[in-house]
């Protein structure tokens, strides 16, 4: 696969373009692309510009509604529960956050739960919404299912990414994981490649270790049985009880408190029913704001320039390298390969947008 | 090590009669007695009675203060901050999950900061008192550091363990877990029978994978380098950067939030200042109650009703073992070793009780 690279601008005015061809409005469109792209600008090629394709296939397919009616059905003045109504991921995720930023500027705490919803992107951006305004944010989701149980062979969870986001110094506290130990989008980079998985990521139809991306591929897509492991790995000696645990916490934080869709029932019949979760917290509920973010940004700067492992050089701390993938590609452009670019000056074609008006390199 | 096994409500007794005369109320005993005996019950040896000796030499050291002065010093209607005044951890670790529960009752959702305490024994207690109150409880503590970030090799973060308890049949759901991948206590258990540690547990004071229990501990005692690895492993291939991840969310969720000290300062010149964190949520700000509850047993038995991996004949939802370990050890008793046992007894005769006259084999 080679890559070229685009400027930001040019590709942000493309997305917008393509997204009200879709039949979003313009604020809707403006939304969804600067969620796919802060991925993309991130270094998280998966989530980024490359879902273009297939948001176009799920809206063609009905699975994505685009003039969804969004609906909140039930609220306090520290939570709301929100019926997507098959929308975006996306539009219904950033008004989700932004609800629970004023709740919890107003009452210190907002937990906004979504159920009936598609893929979001990524889980960090709207932790770090909460972030950008001061507050401590918090979100996951949950995801048509790939990850097996401990001691299981059948995937019954979803991917279920953990984000949290806090305000700290040179780089806010950014994390954003899967609670599997890979995501599926990993798993298609290898089988892209022709690799062979690394041991301890995936298991097969018979519940064994596979190193075989295409077969895992084939299984989590047909049910097969087989599927990505927690976190810790397929054994109770490695901690892969603990990845489970959190998997299952994500569900019980999106699905099962939603009143919407299990991992197992995501993407089934035609209905997507995926469910995330919007937390922010105003800390100054806890002390001096500045106090609690300068003590904050003083241990993780402890942690930086504690001393490395053999053969290390430098120890992260979340985040820091997406941030550092924002400044480079602001200023250098973001590398979009070539199957991807392909994909999207067909969609161009079809609604008759000259790709070569938008992008440059 | 032999075992011997003992009737609860003699332990009980004993437990009690032992924490009066290390000067503890007739309430903050039973307290603390009911917190150690319930990790006996659920089967781990390492957060139970087994403590009481340790526990004898904090007080006498200084550490933990019997008589402490416990100071909510910031409050709003839904959450608290406590300066435990050096507390032993479940004396101030159940008043700050009751406050938690009130303030869910009152208003959906409770989060108890606390600062300045020591050990509370298994962070599953707390969230399960949440869960007994038909709440949705989470709790979490920092404690000495033992666990390397990711490429470094200076202990920088506690076992810091995740507790999340919420109501299900049959058992509710109930995990309790560390976020490196094992305790100090596993490694000490490996260490007493000699035997070499695991690939993937710790690293030596170089940042290299070690085998040797005793080094591992020596090092972490005497700050040399080295540690336990996080859960996920030591390298971001096997997701080591999503177990350092969670280890860092609990020092922000105690320490930081909480203005107390991070697990780098905590036990250092004679003081504790161990930080914990209490939440509970009432869900029915989410929903009708019976019907969260409702569905989520239904996943969870869909879940240990799915298919096994091949050898595997189980899959257990978070909880389950315990609360089997609990219901025989009620009827048949707690196993005591040796050494545990001479150790209470050797107290009982400082105090002069008379250790036959409490416990029953």
């Amino acid at each position: 696969m080679s890559y070229k690279t685009y400027k930001y601008e040019g590709l942000k005015k493309l997305c917008n373009a393509v997204f009200e061809k879709f039949g979003f409005n313009k604020n809707d469109s403006e939304n969804i692309t600067d969620v796919l792209l802060l991925s993309d600008l991130f270094g998280i090629e998966s989530h980024g510009i490359q879902r273009l394709a297939k948001y176009y296939k799920e809206i063609k397919s009905g699975l994505v509604k685009v003039n969804s009616r969004i609906k909140i059905v039930k609220e306090t003045p520290i939570s709301a529960v929100i019926d997507a109504g098959e929308s975006i991921g996306q539009v219904v995720g950033k008004k989700a956050m932004n609800i629970a930023i004023e709740k919890a500027k107003n009452t210190g705490m907002g937990i906004v739960l979504v159920n009936n919803s598609n893929h979001y992107g990524i889980a960090g951006y709207y932790a770090r919404m909460a972030q950008e305004q001061g507050l401590l944010g918090i979100s996951m989701t949950n995801s048509p299912a790939i990850t097996v149980p401990t001691f299981g062979k059948e995937a019954m969870m979803g991917s279920n990414p953990i984000a949290i986001s806090m305000p700290a110094s040179p780089y806010p506290f950014l994390m954003d994981m899967s609670t599997s130990v890979v995501t599926r989008g990993k798993i298609e980079v290898y089988n892209k490649r022709n690799e062979e998985l690394p041991a301890g990521w995936a298991i097969n139809s018979e519940g064994d270790d596979t190193s075989d991306a295409k077969e895992v591929l084939y299984d989590i897509a047909n049910k097969e049985g087989g599927g990505i492991v927690p976190l810790g790995g397929s054994e109770e000696i490695s901690g892969g009880h603990k990845g489970y645990g959190f998997a299952l916490t994500v569900e019980l934080f999106t699905a099962i408190l939603s009143g919407g869709l299990t991992a197992n029932y995501v993407h089934m019949n035609g209905v997507s029913g995926t469910c995330h979760s919007f937390i922010a917290i105003d800390y100054g509920m806890f002390g001096d704001k500045k106090i609690i973010e300068k003590n904050f940004s003083e241990y993780l700067n402890e942690i930086r320039e504690s001393k490395k492992a053999n053969g290390k050089y430098r120890v992260y701390i979340h985040g820091e390298k997406e941030f550092e993938a924002y400044n480079d590609k602001i200023k250098n452009g973001i590398p979009i390969n070539d199957n991807t670019l392909k994909e999207i000056d067909e969609i161009c074609k079809y609604f008759n947008l000259k790709i070569d008006d938008y992008i440059v390199q």
